[in-house]
């Protein structure tokens, strides 16, 4: 058995049953095994980016690593964005980076780089395999070191010669790292303060925005008060009727800051230390207020369910959780706007929608919108690199095949990956993308006037415009095969929307709507 | 002043004039600064692999380095691939990487990566700026060492507050390094071999495939009957009617070896030892022939040409170089295919073009049927990353707006940085794209059956298949405002590139064409 065929037979025992891929030369072995192993499904992708943030998407959605297939170097660098959108989420990956055979390497042929460099900038862990003999126990470590609390990044990189060479063999899978022990101390602090009534928050990360870690936390803050915050940019939050509403930390410094007004105590689980997105020259870096002390109850390295049971169980909670009641807006009727594409979206969307956010400015109304909608997943930027929304969805469609996916997606982020949407079509994935088209990267017009940077000069202009001339989505969406149209009322989205959630397969509509910035 | 702008009056100062933007939020300083150097000319490209592939474009025409303005770590990590390829054409660049704000640092906001260990993968000369007093000499000393022999890419990494605070000035510009000084031996030994006639070959690398070292080339060669060899992938060849004619190196090694068989003597001329492109179960890395003896005339760090002009000069040659006769093929009739295509192209080639030649396996009768055109530029694919031809068109048509930019891409590879389409709307470059529609990554068949590996299977068919859906390549062009037809006859392909041709302004022309593999 040669080492590709080996690679494949161990991800698929090691239960990595999915691969996005974009091979070359280097990895041909590897996708001859593949015909050898139906179980492992190939999803090509035409940019190494659309792989990296698939795999990512369909992490966030199994908890199991999707392998990735990359070519050397310089595809490693295309995927590396999504690849640190991934690290920032947590999420399980196993990337297979082909290389030069082990030979080849001294030679400094044109695709030789510094590929080791460029895999520890966003992998916890990185192994070069140099024989077949060992390869398939290489790639079993990659999933288990992938796999546990937090999920990671894995690298693998696989010489040519590795693979085409015989005398490899599948390795038995290896278990996933365990969670690190929960100490008894972080509990009985944080319930002694909870005990206090002090006004306290908690600030929800990592696996504590999903259940059943945020019944727990909803317990607790109905039986104490506490309040309920989560990260800004969640890897998945699971919210809508019946779960337990919990507030997005703001974007801006300056909202962050006024939701964390008054807090005494912060109890982080499973988030970090909540800081700004940027630095400010005027504004402080760090958002906890003055004088609040802040408590980490769990790492997202603990088990963070057993964690705030152990804390609801310290408190002896018999209080059940304020559950978020069913509610949708009214639907809206007239001119198209990020406000009112938010209400139709919470007018329309389904029973466990799985939701990709992508939308930037454009989305300031979704949370508000769509917090009584059914029961829901909502995936963020976790990572701040845009062009993650198209290829998420592709990765989280391809996880639950049964959930209907929402892709949010502003017109300026769609373009760094928008090859995914021939992805979409090619797999027949059960998305529907709105383009929210601004004509602009207004972020940057709202964060010019927040570090008051004159925004009105024709350097600005020419490089935050995307108006001359304007991107038509729908001739780019239907040039890859999925089809497309363009709205510009609110009647309009609604039809379409309806329209795309009714019928299987991806859709794609380009909301047109004014800049808000 | 503040930092942003004592960088932009400083890259204006050191004779940089372009500046290749794909800004986020830690550039918002320097887009203002530009508002006030309208000489520094800012290019919008919705993706950073399309600002550093323009880059490197623009560098390889005028020798001068654009700068390229990226967005931390993921902003590098998106631009690699074609800096990767920039740096095997030795092109000098200057990225300005915006990077959080130095206190902010600390706090590992989300965007938050080690850009310095992304930089050092491609670039010669990497710096971190700390200080708004010192921003000025950073960016002087990135262009010196950007510029000179060879080209290379230097990184400045630039952190907001160094951008916004005040205490800057611009810094005058700093020499280029010079090129490293030629020693009389290897002339002596060159000169020496050559007036033995044994067989020998002038491997033509770095400048040496360019006026006037191709012409010092062209005398030796006829005077003393070496061969004139130049490397598979030359940043910038000049070709055509009139130029001394140089054969290239074959991508396969067979080939290769066959253009090599014989040779006693291979004098590298700014080449590297000659290796295969990948390395092969059973074929040598190594392209010269057993007991060929290989010398090094000048690197990429000489002056290159001065060091041929001292070989001609000790051989006292008074041989006019044999020069490439005009012809043109005729005009071929009926079905398109690749062999067609390219003598239409040899038919129609305008004088002065600059072709970009990212036609893979589309484009083996390429060189053969544009060998007797009118004078041309002819640039490749330097570092084998794919995705680089749109851009590199980008910047080579503003680096000389009187020339017409012929554009011939794959299918596969167009799709990694499809947008660069809208900034040849955006900017109304002259560039006659002709994307080979061939519905494959063909070149990864050809090598499935180099290697042995079979071709047939699901997978593989799954992954390299490029027609389930059809990439409509006039639908997205359109989206992204450049006017696009598609061609299935020799006959149309001649009237839409006349057409093309004719008329100012970007044009796209998808010849569908059958797969040769």
């Amino acid at each position: 058995m040669n080492g590709a065929h080996a690679v494949a037979r161990t991800l698929l025992d090691s239960g990595v049953e999915v691969c996005f891929a974009n091979p070359g030369t280097s990895e041909l072995h590897f996708v001859a095994a593949l015909d050898d192993e139906p179980a492992l499904r190939a999803v090509p992708c035409l940019f190494e980016g659309v792989a990296t943030g698939a795999a990512d998407g369909y992490g966030r959605m199994t908890g199991l690593p999707a392998a990735t297939l990359l070519h050397l170097g310089p595809g490693l660098g295309n995927g590396l964005a999504n690849l640190h959108n991934a690290r920032r989420a947590g999420t399980p990956v196993v990337n297979l980076v082909g290389d030069h055979a082990t030979f080849h390497k001294k030679y400094d042929a044109p695709l030789e780089s510094d590929v080791e460099a460029l895999a520890r900038t966003v992998s916890g862990w990185v192994r070069r395999c140099v024989d077949p003999a060992t390869v398939g126990a290489d790639v079993a470590e990659a999933v288990a070191a992938a796999t546990g609390a937090p999920g990671r990044v894995a690298t693998v990189l696989l010489p040519a010669d590795v693979s085409w060479s015989d005398g490899a063999r599948p390795a038995p899978p290896v278990p996933a790292r365990p969670s690190a022990a929960l100490s008894a101390k972080p509990v009985a602090t944080v319930a002694a303060i909870l005990r206090t009534g002090d006004p306290t928050a908690l600030l929800l990360g990592g696996t504590a925005t999903r259940e059943p870690a945020l019944s727990a936390a909803g317990r607790i803050a109905a039986a104490t008060g506490a309040r309920l915050l989560c990260e800004t940019f969640p890897a998945r939050l699971e919210r809508g009727a019946g779960l337990p509403a919990v507030e997005r930390l703001g974007y801006l410094t300056e909202g962050a800051m006024a939701q964390l007004d008054g807090v005494r105590h912060l109890v982080l689980v499973g988030a970090r230390v909540p800081v700004s997105f940027f630095g400010h020259p005027t504004l402080p870096s760090e958002l906890s207020p003055e004088g609040c002390r802040v408590h980490t109850l769990a790492t997202t390295a603990n088990d963070i369910a057993a964690a705030l049971d152990e804390v609801a169980n310290t408190l002896a909670v018999d209080t059940p959780a304020v559950l978020q009641a069913a509610a949708r807006p009214p639907l809206p009727t007239g001119e198209l706007t990020a406000e009112t594409a938010a209400a139709v979206i919470g007018v329309l969307l389904p029973e466990e929608a799985i939701v990709v956010d992508e939308a930037n400015t454009s989305g300031l109304w979704l949370p508000g919108a769509t917090a009584g909608a059914p029961r829901h997943d909502w995936l963020t930027l976790t990572g701040g690199a845009i062009g993650q929304g198209l290829p998420l969805a592709a990765g989280a469609a391809l996880a639950c095949p049964d959930r209907p996916v929402l892709c949010l997606e502003a017109d300026g982020s769609a373009m760094y990956t928008v090859s995914a949407l021939w992805t979409h079509a090619r797999e027949g994935f059960d998305i529907t993308t709105v383009i929210f088209a601004n004509g602009s990267y207004s972020i940057l017009d709202m964060e010019s006037h927040r570090l008051g940077v004159p925004a009105d000069g024709s350097a600005h202009r020419d490089l935050l415009n995307l108006t001359r001339p304007g991107l038509d989505f729908v001739a780019i969406a239907r040039g890859m095969g999925v089809p497309a149209s363009r709205v510009t009322t609110a009647e309009d989205f609604t039809d379409r929307l309806r329209r795309s959630f009714a019928e299987p397969g991806p859709h794609l509509v380009e909301a047109v709507v004014p800049a808000l910035f």
